[in-house]
């Protein structure tokens, strides 16, 4: 087992990382403040986890729900639903959900945690490549709205997170690949040795080799622990987690929650970061390709859908947190390895990419 | 004008008392820091005042949503209305809400802030004695759920209070007297010549009297800005504020919301944390009857209504947020001017007090 620490002060909390740690109670134990416990999972990791989950913490007086899964349930409808079950449970301010699943339950329990009462305790316990190597560190939690992704939240740590990664062998391909965008993505942002390391290791990732997941895991987890300790709120660097997203949520948000995978819509997104940067002469053509074919070898999308104008991919992307005075913040490539937020940028270099980097549609 | 502020070190605010304040623009430009502004109100009020706050703020990029007037709408539903409004008007996260209102309109519109993009300013422009003397200061934002008030919500601090005295000469006569319950309360929890100065100018204040309000006002506030600069997010201290709250809000939430006032509800719950007070024997007779009395000159109920039980306001209570493992915690009367915040009294004067401090139902 790995620890990681998130070094927020008091508010400081470990990352464990291995295999079968979700069976463990001592783990959760160690920091679980309150006897009340909310376990928040969804319909296809129930059956796989949950009662595992419910051994591990069968001393607490434990509850739990379970939610439909998939982004378009990512609602506050969903959150008035967490919170029915806690007051049902007659639950005070002193308990503590737990989060099983992927990135929309994480965020989804997270941002109730936040609201219930005006803040209880949670704890992540990620049971996908995604949330493990990304969403589930670092407090961000979420509700989505029809008009933009993730406009509803709050800013709110777990107490720990415990990313057990047995749980990825029962992962479909697909919800594994889109895992992975995220992973290149820290390679892309700051770290270039990572890059490489992926490169040479991505079919090893794919068969799901134990040693090789363990490593890509932990040090994605390591990249995204210390831009948050940096930047807890996102007044600055912490933007740059962010590479690919504004492009990746005007995908999510334009074809309609669930359809594409958050991770695909952000390997789009990166490729469409990475053809901008080139287009305004900040990133070499080389590099443009290694990052096309490490997200096509990862088996992820690298165009936008058809069905998409690049009018309307302008518009939602018009919404994005990162927007200032109507200005469209994007976070670009100078090399691999090295991001910068900017808002200077061509916006006819934008255009073209947007153009240039999507599927041709079926004609009809 | 008075000024006073709630130190909270670099989230130190203003809170401005004053007739006419709403109209002059440059009170509010000294505290906004961004260009776009929504103005959060309901239907009661936009006729009375909105046009005037418009033309105080016309240098902005300014929008407005009119929300159903009453607690019946402080719901999520509405959280998401305006948010859709602030996303229809590509809002970004250096807005501000404008929050012209009472309580619920404050209480809905700082959520909104501090849910929207994960976190947005805000100001509160109270417009009813309630909101003027209590709900306007100190940061507690929250919607309420069908099981329970307030119970979905933030600690999400405003930029500033403007609070013009001028509002209250629109309000009518039930909306004013729910207010004055709130302002018994700070004289009771730690005010005791406040509370007497009370029982002395009551009628000034049923009348109306401008410099009775304002000094109301201004007492009211600056016992508000002392404790929650002492304890912003409740871990103690702060809790003395909602003597009358658990009783209250059990209330609200039986009856349904909307049907008493806020103000009412707590009045009742004043009267009944007093008479719990006397029973345990902390809090003398002739006190009681000075609380009992000064409530009633201020036209407030002092019993629960005949339609609750016994049982279900127990039931309801026990899910206050004060609770802890099944203990329903209350602020307590020790004399006039001191409270504690407690989960230690015999539970069988508890059941005493709902039974004798219930109105007598009308015979079927």
């Amino acid at each position: 087992m790995k620890v990681l620490y998130v070094e927020l002060g008091d508010r400081r909390y470990p990352i464990y990382i291995g295999q079968g740690l979700l069976e463990q109670g001592d783990l959760f134990s160690a920091f679980i403040r309150g006897r009340q416990i909310l376990i928040v999972t969804n319909d296809r990791v129930a059956p796989l986890y949950l009662d595992k989950l419910k051994q591990a913490l069968a001393a607490y007086d434990m509850q739990s729900i379970i939610l439909p899964d998939g982004e378009e349930y990512k609602t506050l409808e969903m959150l008035e639903r967490i919170v029915t079950a806690l007051l049902e449970h007659r639950f005070d301010r002193s308990c503590t959900l737990v989060a099983l699943g992927g990135g929309v339950i994480g965020d989804i329990a997270g941002f109730a945690a936040a609201c219930y009462q005006r803040g209880v305790d949670y704890v992540q316990v990620p049971t996908t490549l995604l949330a493990q190597v990304d969403s589930s560190v670092g407090g961000k939690t979420a509700v989505n709205h029809l008009l933009g992704k993730n406009m509803i939240g709050a800013f709110h740590q777990p107490l720990g997170v415990i990313a057990d990664t047995a749980t990825l062998t029962t992962l479909d391909d697909r919800q594994f690949c889109a895992g992975l965008a995220e992973v290149v993505k820290y390679g892309l942002i700051r770290d270039a040795e990572f890059f490489a390391w992926l490169e040479e290791h991505m079919a090893k990732l794919l068969d799901r080799e134990p040693w090789a997941l363990a490593y890509a895991i932990e040090r994605s987890c390591r990249n995204k622990a210390i831009v948050v300790a940096a930047d807890e709120r996102e007044s600055g660097l912490r933007a740059m987690l962010n590479l690919g997203h504004t492009f990746g949520h005007a995908i999510e948000t334009g074809l309609g929650y669930g359809r594409w995978l958050h991770g695909e819509a952000v390997a789009a997104g990166i490729a469409m970061a990475a053809d901008l940067s080139a287009r305004i002469g900040w990133l070499d053509k080389r590099s443009v390709t290694r990052i096309g074919s490490l997200l096509d070898q990862a088996r992820l999308p690298i165009k936008a859908p058809a069905e998409l104008s690049t009018e309307r991919m302008i518009g939602l992307m018009a919404v994005d947190k990162k927007a200032r005075g109507g200005t469209i913040r994007l976070v670009l490539l100078e090399a691999i390895g090295r991001a910068i937020v900017t808002g200077y940028y061509d916006p006819v270099a934008l255009k073209s990419t947007l153009v240039q980097c999507r599927s041709i549609a079926a004609r009809a």
